[in-house]
């Protein structure tokens, strides 16, 4: 009874927590509600009803399935199902036209016939992939319409009443629905999109600066195993695997109109790229951590030795990514960034210059008795200290990359 | 007019090409054209479509909506999809008796608060993780359900009728999509994702090889910038971006019964813990293929010192990850495999002993007077050598995570 109550309790706090940490979520639920309450308003008033008659199913149908959490989902939702009931409607007519001219015995056939034909090759047309990314929807209702409209039995002049009725029903509720979407705080794929990317890239400098932080403060070497990684070096994992946010959000946003500060056709695939600069670093530094925790670590001595120019470059990197994530936040090209990408090259300089004195110290150490233990050394910390600058590396081009995009997003 | 042409034939060469890799696509796409032609030509026929009535066109819906690529998305969308009607129907007609008793002022009230109260909380219950991975679809067909039913405006005799009849349709749309999925060239989900796993693992085991071999190789210290990396070191990159696929694979295959090799309730989630792990290792190898492209290369000598170790270690590495692949593609136990990391570990020494040798090799050079060179040498050699030694740790926590799952697998 208890664990049942600790179960309940425990849900309700993890659903009261989405709801608290994105509002917006409630909002949509609201929104949805809302719309339905209108169309079923709409058709529960008698008049109306018997006007539209059985139709008013469809505006329903409509409002629940078109609506989506974006305004780009709506768009994309909304246009697929006016097109393919449209283009499948008009197609199922005509052939049941002809099937219908054809006589008794052979109409069954043509209708069957075609449905097999048109659902088979509509069906296999989605794994197109643009077809996939942009009409997988469409092709559903378009394959369903035609299949109702080709077995329906009808004759051809009940049928243009009906699909009359039906395309005004479903009218209606794409037009509910759109105007709740984008009147009632309306979620804009594309400033969801944007808004990833600024904050991903923030993640990513303070992930890159804490974790070089974390291993190279004293607390940790004195205790290497007992002191976590701080919470602020974790936040590059969510970038890892943001590609199919990204992208989704990337197709929706291109369905919106101009909203905000984004114009018509904002250049939305340059996002994408963004994000798979920044991925691509997100695997350096995860590299970088898993070398960091890893069991053999450097003598405290040659840490220290590199430790000021390795945090140096560090906070340099991540410098630059803020002040590229506030930059495209802004949408305007920011002024400092030559500079600061400058003072980074700079640092990567000094990290090459230390690295090459380092055999130096080496071979004073290597006079002394302990050959052997100093060759070990040498191997340790050239697996850390090597990476800062391996990583260094991407980030170069990615940051050359990122100046080039930002001055688009610019123009 | 050529141009047309030329895009016309493109398209249909990458169209054609994608129903030749997978014949399975274009059979899934005969297979929804049968189901649909089924269900469709049981309703045409005059006996059975007078009994059934108008809502002969719920079953063409359900098989158009249901039919999913995989048993488990076919299984998963028909069990959604029949349980949210049930429920639904069956608390809208509770509702509905309810407000035809309050009399007729407060109906339509009653019949909207409840339908914007359901639709809100369903609504936003999407946006709980565990909803939305199992029951996202039901949730839909839930809330259309009921304000189907709560709107329809009949009288409760009326909508139990109805609803026996919908059911019936909806239990036979659902029959006839589970039979043709199932009988004629089924694709589970879950074998889907076991030959996922396996691919990438032996992907994964070319490219780590096929990186490492690509940079010791001769010909390409002669002329480093011409030649491209070999397809076959290119193969994680597919292994990075697995997420997606391989959770929503998951996701299905817990809704299949027992097939193939696969009993019930088989250990689905481990295949997302090898995946993980796998992404980790591509991760280390975009990292080390970042290195090699990098413009700072190591001198030949110092290369050739290493090209041995580093070569054997990679070939140990990528045979314990194809051992691992051959037997989970046989789900059993591999015999050599703790042989194999043995000698991976083995290797992995051998290298360790190879990078403390280099520091006296440097020392002899360091004696002639290009001492600045030798630092340099130094430097640019760590980058390369020690990558190997770095992957290969988080490859050996792997392998012996492997080695675990892989025997929970075969139990």
């Amino acid at each position: 009874m208890v664990m049942v109550r600790m179960k309940v309790v425990g849900t309700a706090t993890r659903v009261w927590r989405i709801g608290a940490d994105d509002p917006r979520k409630v909002m949509h639920g609201l929104k949805v509600g809302l719309a339905l309450t209108l169309v079923s308003l709409f058709y529960y008033t008698r008049p109306l009803y018997d006007g539209v008659g059985r139709a008013a199913m469809w505006a329903i149908m409509t409002v629940v399935v078109v609506f989506e959490y974006t305004v780009g989902g709506c768009l994309y939702k909304g246009f697929n199902r006016a097109t393919a009931t449209l283009s499948a409607g008009a197609l199922a007519i005509g052939v049941h036209w002809i099937a219908a001219k054809s006589g008794h015995k052979v109409e069954p056939v043509i209708l069957g016939a075609s449905v097999f034909l048109l659902a088979s090759t509509a069906t296999f047309s989605r794994f197109i992939p643009t077809v996939k990314a942009r009409f997988d929807y469409g092709v559903t209702i378009f394959i369903l319409t035609y299949s109702l409209v080709a077995v329906s039995g009808y004759r051809v002049e009940q049928l243009l009443t009906l699909a009359q009725q039906r395309l005004s029903t479903i009218a209606i509720g794409i037009c509910i629905c759109l105007l709740v979407c984008v009147l009632i705080c309306p979620v804009w794929a594309g400033q969801e999109l944007h808004l990833l990317i600024v904050r991903n890239m923030e993640k990513l400098a303070d992930s890159l600066e804490g974790s070089v932080e974390d291993y190279f403060t004293e607390d940790r070497i004195a205790d290497p195993k007992s002191t976590s990684p701080s919470q602020k070096s974790q936040g590059y994992k969510c970038v890892l695997n943001s590609k199919a946010s990204e992208d989704s959000q990337a197709n929706l946003a291109r369905w919106e109109p101009a909203h905000g500060r984004f114009g018509f056709r904002h250049p939305w695939s340059q996002y994408q790229k963004v994000g798979a600069a920044m991925r691509y670093c997100a695997y350096c530094i995860e590299a970088l951590s898993g070398c960091i925790n890893s069991e053999i670590q450097a003598p405290e001595s040659i840490k220290k030795h590199l430790s000021d120019v390795c945090m140096r470059l560090s906070s340099q990197c991540s410098m630059v990514l803020k002040d590229m994530s506030s930059s495209i936040k802004a949408m305007r090209r920011s002024q400092g960034i030559d500079l600061l990408v400058a003072d980074m090259n700079e640092a990567v300089q000094d990290l090459q210059s230390a690295l090459k004195a380092l055999p130096s110290q080496l071979i004073q150490g290597t006079a002394s008795p302990q050959r052997e233990a100093a060759s070990d050394e040498k191997h340790s910390i050239s697996v850390t200290a090597t990476l800062p600058l391996m990583e260094a590396l991407p980030l170069i081009t990615v940051a050359s990359l990122l100046i080039e995009i930002s001055s688009r997003i610019e123009g």
